[in-house]
C-alpha cells in the first residue's frame, strides 16, 4: 500500500503472535480502525483465545469475527476439488491452497459487512499464500485495499518482531520468544512444514515435522479395512454410515493418521518464481484421493476420465496459483462436475502402514460388463472378430506413412 | 486373414501350451512355413525348453530364433518412457504396452530377414495386445499378413484347445490341462494378471495372484534406504554403483520384491471399449517412478515440468493404445528427452512395506536456490515487493470482470 | 450384418437414385419392413418428391416420416458449435459432422416409436459419415441392428447400380444415368463436394464445384456493412432485427453467398484413416464464426478465451469424428456453455468478394477498458510500477536457471 | 531500478525522438555510459540517421551498434514460429512478439561484449513489449540490471516530452511536435497500430493505418497465381525461385500488400491484464501461414497435425508472452520440428482482393492416397467392411453405456 487512507481493515487473524503484532502495527501504522476474522477450517487449535487476545489487544466486540468453517471447506472447496483428482506436479494435495480462497472470501463479505475498505493478511512476499489471499480480495471487491504487512514493514528479523511486542504489551507466549524450527500451516485436509530445518533437499525431514500422522514404521501391524460410499463423485459415508463433508474427512483423518497414511515430502515450483520443499500430512484427502478414482473406475465412461485426466494438471495449476475464484477455474469445474453425476458406488480399502490398498468396489452405475470382458464364453456380447477392422483402420495412416517410405511412424 | 496366401509366418512363440497350438495351427490351416521367435524380456523364464519344443513341433533350426532383448527393452522403451513419469490412467505404469511394440519390431526384423509375408501372435480378440502388436507390424511393414488366431479359429473352449494338442502330440504340462484360475503376462518391468477369478472388481485379489512381490504385510520391519543415480534423465546407478539398464532395473525389482512395493489392483479402460480388471506388479518401476519425480523436482524448470505433466496423460495413452511406432508418439518424445537434459544427479529412498518414500535429493544442476527460498535474511537474493505488482497485474483482469459486475471470477 | 433376421428398418431417405436403391435392396435382401425417414435440414431440396417416391417404392404411408429439422439443426446443434469457435484441422467449420447426429437422433427416434430393430444409413464404408451415424445409433439405442448397404452388397459399380434400378422399377432421372463428376451433401450450415474430378490433390477445383456462393472474382464491387446481435454466445439478430436460429442462418447464407464468402478447398485427414480433399462452402458459418470470436474478444476473459481455445481441436475432432453423442463432448460443451454468460453484444462487419472484415464489437459486459489501456493520462487506473514486479517474478525461474548455467532458458 | 549504480546501458535505440530522449534522459539521470543499438529487422527505415543523431547525442562511435537482422529474423525466428501455425486468440500472427526477443538477445550479446551492466528500452508500463524485452534479458543475462524509462520517469505527457527534447538540444521532426495519432511498430513480418484514434472498439479503423498494404477493395480485379515451395516445414521459394528466408518474406510481404491481404483489426488480451485494439498487417505472413498448412495437409499425419494443432494455442500465448528464451517454448519447438522432417513439397495460392486461396498441393512425401480415397474401384487397397468392426468398437464404450442407463453419450 503506498496509499495510507485506509478506514478500516478486515485482518486475517489467527490469534498467534506474528498475527497479534500485525493487528497492532496496522492501528500504529495506517491508525485504522482494525477487525479481525478468525476462522475454524480445522486447524485444531481452540479459537476462544483468539477473540480474548483481540479484545486485549483494543479491539471492539463487533469488530471480532470468529467463524466455524469447517463445512464450508470441505463441501464447497475441498470435495469438489477432489472430484478432479487433482494432485499438484503429480503429488501435492493442495492442502494449503484450497483453503485460502475460502478464507478471502469470508474476510470480504466481513469488509463488506463492516464497510473497510482495506483487508490484510499475514503471508510473506516469498510465498504462494500472499497471491492467493489477494486474488481472491481483488476478484471478489476489486476496489479493495491489499495491506501484506511482511511485503512492507521493517520487522524484519524476529528479535525486531519480538522487540516490537514487548513495545506493545503483545502478549508472548514463552516457546515463542525463539524461532520455531520450521513453520507449519493447519487445516482440515492437510499440515505443511516448511523452511528453516526443512531447507536443505537433501537433508531427510525430522521426525518432529510429521505432527499429524504417525509414522509407517510406527502404525499398527495390522490392516484396517474400510468401505467409503459415494454419490455424485462426494464420499457421503465411511462404512455404511452416513457421514457430514467435515465429519467424514474428520474421521478419514484419524484413520489415515493411525496408518500413517499420507506424508508427502516434496520440492515443488511456487507461482512467485521460487522452487521450495514442503513437507505435508493429508491423511484423510490421501485415502480420499485413491477411493475417488476407484470409484470413477467402474462409473466414469473411458473418454470422460481421459478427458478429466488431461486436464487435470491445470486444473490444479489454477487452485495452487490461486485462481480458485477464475472464470478458468468455474469452466473446469463445470466440466468435472457434469462428470460426475454416475460417480456413486462404494470402494473398499485396506489401510495398512502408509499404504491405501484397494480391494473391491461397486456401483448402481458401473460400467463394467462382465459379460463384455470374460475369459470365458461370452454368448456373443463381443464379436472378437470386429477387432480386425477396428486395429486395420487404426493402423491405415501408419501404413500409408511406411508405404511413403515413413516406416516405424517416423516423421 | 481372409487370404490363404500366406508363405511364410513369423510367429510370437512362448514355448507354452497356447503358442504351441497356434504354431501347429498355422502349419495346418495355413499350410505356410512356421518361424518362431521367442524373446527374453525378463519374463523369469528358461528359453532352452521354446526351443526344444519348436524342434519338437517341427520347426526348422534355422527358423528358431531366440533372443536376449533385456537390454534394449529397458534401455530402448522403458527408460524413454518413465523419462515421461507415464502413468495411464493415474496409476498403471504401463508395463504389458511398453513390452508389445519391441516384440512387434524383432517379429518384423526376422520376417525382412527371412523374407516371411505374415507374423502371428498369441493375443485375443478381446485385449488391448492385439492392437499393440498389430499396429507395430503394419507401421513396420505396411504390406505384412497378419494372423491372430484367436480371432479366427473354432477353439474357442479349454477343452477344444487341449484336444488340438493332443490330437498333433503337443506335449501338454500336467499343469496346464486345467485351466489357470487367472492369466499372466510378465516381463522385466512388470507381471499383470487378469482373467477368472479377477473378473469379479468387487471381489479383492486372492495372494495367490501377487507372485513377484511379497504382501507389504509380510516384508521386514525395517526401512531400507538407497540412492539412485540418475544422468539425463535415466538412472544409471544404485548406491553408488554405475549399473547396466536392465541390471539396474533387476536389482530395483529385488528390492521392490522384498519390501511388498508396487502392486495395483486397478479397473482399467481397454482401447477396444471395454473395462477390465488387472492386478499388477511393478516393483522396480515403481520405485523408479517416485525417483525419476524426486530428481526431476530440483532440475527441471516449473513451465518445462508443468508442460511435461500436462501431456503425459496423452503420451500414456498413445503407449496403453500400442502407438509406439507413431509420429505423435515420437513427437512427444523429442520434446520429453528435450526436458531431460540437465536431470542428473541423486535421490535418497527409504523403502518399507509397500512405501517408497522420498528423503533427500541432490544435483550438480539443481534449480532450488536456498538463498532465495530462506525464511532467513535473503540478502537483497529476492525482493518481496516485487510480489505486490506481480500480484497486481496477475489480479487485473479479475478485477476488471469484478468492475463489470462478474464478481468472484463470474463467467 | 451378419444376422440376417431384420424386423423393420428406419432408412435414412433421401428420396435419391441410391437410396432409393438402398430402399429396394433391403426389401429384397433382407424382407423386412422399410420405414423412410426423410430431413430437411435446408439442403435445399423439395421434400415432395421424396414421399412420392417413397410411396410409389411400395412404403406404407404410415411408414413415412417427413420432418423439417431445421430449426433444431441450428438451434440444438449448429450454434453450439460455434459457441466453441470450432474448427477441424485448423479451416473446417463441420458443416457435414454436425449434421448427421441429428439425422441419426430422429432416426432413433422414429425406430423407438414404429418399433423397429434396425436402422440404415446410404453412406460408404470409407467415409467419416458411416461412423458419424452408427456412433449416433449405439449411443442413443445399444441393441439396435445397423445395415450400412455400400459396405455389404455387391452393387460396387454404377452400371451394376442402374441395373439393379432398371430391374426394380425404380424411376432413373435422366441425369443421373452417367456418373455425377463429383458427390455433393448439403445442409443449412454449408455444401461438400468431393470425390472424382476433385480428386487430385494439385489440380484446382473447376468452379462448377461451387454452387452455394459466387465467386469472390464475381462478387458486387461494394462492401455490405451488417451488424449481428449476440446473447449468451449465440447470434439472434442481423441488423437489429431478431431472427430465429434457421432463418437468421438463411438470411447470413445469402449474404455470404453474393459476397463470395465461406469457400474452403481443403485435404482433410479421416476418421478412417486416410487422407482426403473436400471443397466446402460455408457462407453464413464463416460470416457467423468470424462474428463469433469478435464478440468474445470484448466479453470473455483471457483465461477463458485460452482455455476454450486449447480445448477447441479436441471438441473439433470429437464432432468431426462423430461422437456427439458422447460423455466427452458434453463435459466440453459444458465447459464452454459455461464461458458464454456474458457473450452479449453487437459486432458490426464488412462483407466484400471473400472478405468478413471485423470493424466495430461493443457489448454491455463489455471487459474492455479504455480507462485502462488509454495512451492519454488514467488517472491512476494503472500503476506502470507493478509491471516491473510482475515481470521480475514472471523471470525469476529463468534467472534462476541461467544463473545455474543454462542461459536462454536452455534445458 | 532503485539501485542507481549503473555504469554503462545499452540502450534499444530507433533513433527516434522517444528513445533519443530516453538517451538522454539515462545520461542526465544515471550518469552512465550509454552504448546505442540500432536494429534493421525489416521495419522499412534507413539506419544511417539513427547513427547520426547518436552522435550528434554524444555516444562515442564505438559505442554505436547497428546491425542487419532481417535474415537471422526470419530464419531463426519468424520461421521456427511458422512451423507451428501460430496464432494468437485464434487470429493474430504475433507479428510484434516474435522480433523482441532477437532485439533482447542482441543487446545482451552487446552488453557482453562492451562490458555494460544494464539495459534499457522504451516500452511503456501499459504494453506487452516491456515484459518480452526485459523476460529476454533476464533469461540471457540473470544479473543484469533492467530500465524501463517509460515506467520510471516524470515525463508523461508529451509536452513534457518534448520540454525536455528541447532543454536537451535534442533534433525534433516537425511532424513529430504534434501527438501521432495511434501508435505504430513495425518489421519484416508485420505493422502494428495502436492506441489513440483506435482505442474505442467500435469505431471502425481509418483507412490511413493501414500503411503496409492496400484496401481490399483497392487491390486489382485480376487473380495473382503464384507457388511456395516448402522444405521441412519452411519455405525456400517462389514461383520456382529458390529465395533466402528475408528475401522470400519481402516478396510475400510485396505480394500480400498489392493484392490486400493480411489486415486484421484485433481486440486481445495483453499478458499485464488488460484488453487493447490493434491494427496488423502481416501481408507475406498471411499467405505464408495458408501455404503452410496447405503443405502440411498432405505431408503430416493426421496425429501429427492434431497433436500440433493443439499445442499451438499454448505455443502462441508463449511466444506473446514474451518467453521465447524459455525451457517451454524450446520444448515445444523440439516437437514440432520434429513433425517438419517431410513437410517438402510446393503449395499453389490464388491472391485476390484479400483472399489467400489454396489452388493445389503437390508433395514427394505426400501422405495422400489417391487409390485409397478414390470413388472408383480401389482394387483392394481399401477394405470397407473394416469399417464395420472399426465402428463397433469405438461405439463399444458407448452401447455399455447406453445399456448402462446412459443414453446418447450422457453422464
Amino acid at each position: 500500500m503506498r496509499v495510507k487512507d485506509v478506514k478500516k481493515v478486515v485482518l486475517a487473524y489467527s490469534g498467534g503472535l506474528d498475527t497479534s503484532v500485525i493487528l497492532k502495527w496496522l492501528q500504529t501504522t495506517y491508525r485504522c480502525e482494525v477487525v479481525t476474522f478468525t476462522a475454524d477450517l480445522g486447524q485444531g487449535e481452540e479459537l476462544g483465545p483468539a477473540r480474548d487476545k483481540a479484545l486485549l489487544l483494543g479491539i471492539k466486540p463487533e469488530n471480532i469475527f470468529i467463524d466455524d468453517l469447517r463445512e464450508t471447506f470441505v463441501k464447497d472447496f475441498v470435495f469438489p476439488m477432489f472430484r478432479a483428482n487433482a494432485l499438484y506436479e503429480g503429488m501435492y494435495l493442495l492442502g494449503t491452497s484450497i483453503a485460502r480462497p475460502l478464507i478471502a472470501q469470508r474476510q470480504i463479505e466481513i469488509a463488506e459487512q463492516v464497510g473497510a475498505d482495506a483487508v490484510a493478511h499475514g503471508a510473506t512476499g516469498k510465498g504462494n499464500d500472499q497471491v492467493r489471499f489477494e486474488i481472491g480480495y481483488y476478484a471478489l471487491k476489486p476496489d479493495v485495499k491489499v495491506i501484506a504487512p511482511w511485503r512492507e514493514w521493517d520487522l524484519t528479523s524476529r528479535t525486531a518482531l519480538i522487540a516490537f511486542a514487548e513495545q506493545h504489551q503483545i502478549p508472548i507466549a514463552k516457546d515463542k520468544r525463539g524461532e520455531a524450527p520450521f513453520s507449519v500451516d493447519a487445516n482440515l485436509l492437510h499440515s505443511s512444514s516448511e523452511g528453516k530445518i526443512l531447507e536443505e533437499p537433501w537433508d531427510a525431514a525430522d521426525e518432529m515435522v510429521w505432527q499429524r500422522t504417525i509414522s509407517p514404521t510406527e502404525a499398527p501391524d495390522k490392516v484396517t479395512e474400510i468401505t467409503i460410499e459415494f454419490e455424485r463423485g462426494d464420499a457421503v459415508g465411511i462404512n455404511g454410515e452416513r457421514l457430514s463433508p467435515a465429519t467424514l474427512l474428520t474421521k478419514l483423518n484419524a484413520l489415515g493418521k493411525e496408518n500413517g497414511i499420507g506424508r508427502l515430502d516434496l520440492v515443488e515450483n511456487r507461482f512467485v518464481g521460487m522452487k521450495s520443499r514442503g513437507c505435508y500430512e493429508t491423511p484423510g484427502g490421501t485415502i480420499l484421493y485413491v477411493a475417488h478414482r476407484a470409484m470413477e473406475s467402474i462409473t466414469l465412461d473411458r473418454e470422460a476420465a481421459h478427458l478429466k485426466d488431461s486436464l487435470m494438471p491445470r486444473y490444479a495449476e489454477i487452485i495452487y496459483n490461486g485462481f480458485w475464484f477464475s472464470p478458468e477455474r468455474r469452466m473446469l469445474q463445470a466440466l468435472i462436475d457434469e462428470s460426475q453425476k454416475s460417480v456413486t458406488g462404494t470402494v473398499r480399502l485396506k489401510l495398512y502402514k502408509g499404504n491405501t490398498i484397494v480391494s473391491g468396489r461397486q456401483s448402481p452405475n458401473s460400467l463394467y460388463s462382465m459379460k463384455h470382458v470374460t475369459f470365458e464364453d461370452d454368448q456373443g456380447a463381443y464379436d472378437q472378430f470386429d477387432a480386425q477392422g477396428f486395429i486395420k483402420l487404426n493402423a491405415l495412416r501408419l501404413r500409408l506413412g511406411a508405404m511413403a517410405g515413413r516406416k516405424g511412424g517416423a516423421l
